[in-house]
């Protein structure tokens, strides 16, 4: 086993899961708990600490050798004051200092990060984007996020909301939107927009896998509706290319599961926005790591703040 | 006067302007040459050469003072070979090695670097973006040009398109763009585009200092024009604002002289469409430097890349 060990946490909305990995960013161990209850943040804050606790004591034998802990958190965090400054859809939750907090508990530096950040940490360094030094990574499900990896690095920009191209709009005017704006391209290309589409197309709620199964063997509605999703998703992905030139975009999340339909979609709809010179050059690619991105990247994010101090 | 004074050159499509400033951009002396005839490469480059020597030989007392020369092209360039990849509506500019060329004749380091982004770099150093680490520069014009800050330095991407704001797709689907793309903001809010909705909804050819002096004095269909025109500009500027929260967005070129009536719609517009948490903290401001922001900027890269060197 490798001498240093890396904690990563990923804070999700249903599961929150912590692995223990080496330098390689190997999994030596890893455990998955239960989210309920988090929007208290009191109670999250004791849940996390116990969940911490109980895989170090699981690994007595490592204990000495966890140099860090990368915590991944759905919503905009200030890293470097390890605030969480609101989780999305839990109000209670503004301004709360977790480094602090769990800095009394643990003698490891621990880093915090918004969780698509850490995914496209993860897909850049040993993904989709491995060896791109520039990449942005979206991530479709309920909500639709962003992070960008610019020079190799996380891009927060100075308000700390950086990479949020699920709120890019899409339209001069559409659906209001939780994040404050209009016509927001998660509006279009959500879980529930999707839903709501297949409701309306097909008069009944039929599932995402089952419209996705559907337009592989050739349904035309259910071609359609991935196609749309498509090319609104291409049309602000265009805005990111022409402006900030990435050399990879990674489509990752529930609703990327769609697959091939989507893919060709997503890709056909850059060609036709993005400039000439950008076209053959950016790569649009399905995320390699799965739903553990976000928990790997946490990790890397521990390895990567530690390597650099 | 300043012992270090350093050549700014802007080569527009009517006219190509020359300074010498000192280390604290004062110009020392200024020149402006006609643009005619160069769509041939080898006529720009002997007339080039020749109005630099003509400004050296006008200046023989600072002579040894110059130390270094900047240029900027309308086009993307390779800043780092001193190529000139092409320059917009010449197509038989592609790939000129510009410094090169001018490097047998002249002893001083020349740089040169996309004009937008000269423009961005002078309104972040002296104008409008003045103490801002992010901000983003678009000009408004027959063209519509970008130039992005970030962390205080040009962002130019891997593939040194950067900032091409100009091109973001606004609709799904509209008017091809000589870009590569469709649909893209240049087609809606450039010069052509707007003189275009004039013709139409006036029935006759009237100036844009005419209508925005109509709008100012509440004639409608004025106020509708300039009104479209600025929701468009926010829309793909909301984009870029959820994405890479600049601090400041500096809107200048020709058509932003419409003034008020323009600049009050685009604020509108991205506070309509940026999150709450961003609304109030980007600045949208007019540009301060007018028509002297390139060769400024052309300027102040060959002082700051000397500095840093």
């Amino acid at each position: 086993m490798d001498k240093k060990l890396y904690l990563g946490i990923d804070v999700g909305g249903t599961f929150t899961k912590l692995v223990l990995v080496n330098s390689a960013c190997r999994v030596a161990a890893k455990n998955v708990i239960s989210s309920r209850g988090f929007s208290d943040k009191a109670f999250f804050a004791r849940e996390l600490r116990a969940a911490i606790n109980s895989m170090l004591s699981r690994h007595k034998e490592h204990l000495s050798q966890i140099k860090g802990a990368g915590i991944g958190l759905p919503g905009p965090v200030d890293f470097k004051s390890g605030v969480v400054l609101s989780l999305t859809n839990i109000a209670k939750w503004n301004r709360f200092a977790l480094v602090s907090y769990l800095k009394r508990f643990f003698s490891f530096p621990i880093f915090i990060e918004n969780d698509a950040n850490c995914m496209a940490l993860a897909e850049s360094r040993l993904g989709a984007a491995k060896g791109a030094s520039y990449a942005l990574c979206l991530t479709l499900g309920t909500g639709v996020g962003g992070g960008l990896i610019l020079d190799k690095k996380i891009y927060r920009g100075p308000f700390l909301l950086g990479g949020e191209i699920g709120h890019s709009p899409v339209a001069l005017s559409g659906e209001r939107c939780p994040c404050g704006g209009e016509a927001c391209l998660e509006r279009y290309v959500g879980n529930r927009a999707i839903m709501a589409r297949i409701k309306k197309e097909f008069g009944r709620t039929v599932s995402l896998e089952e419209v996705s199964s559907l337009a592989r063997r050739g349904d035309r509605k259910a071609i359609k509706i991935w196609d749309d999703v498509g090319r609104y998703i291409g049309l602000a992905l265009s805005g990111v290319v022409n402006v900030l030139n990435p050399e990879v975009i990674v489509v990752g999340g529930g609703v990327s599961l769609a697959g091939g339909v989507l893919m060709r979609s997503i890709k056909r709809s850059v060609r036709k926005h993005a400039m000439k010179h950008l076209k053959g050059k950016v790569k649009v690619k399905r995320a390699l790591l799965g739903s553990d991105a976000g928990v790997l990247g946490a990790a890397l994010l521990a390895k990567e703040k530690l390597a650099n101090t």
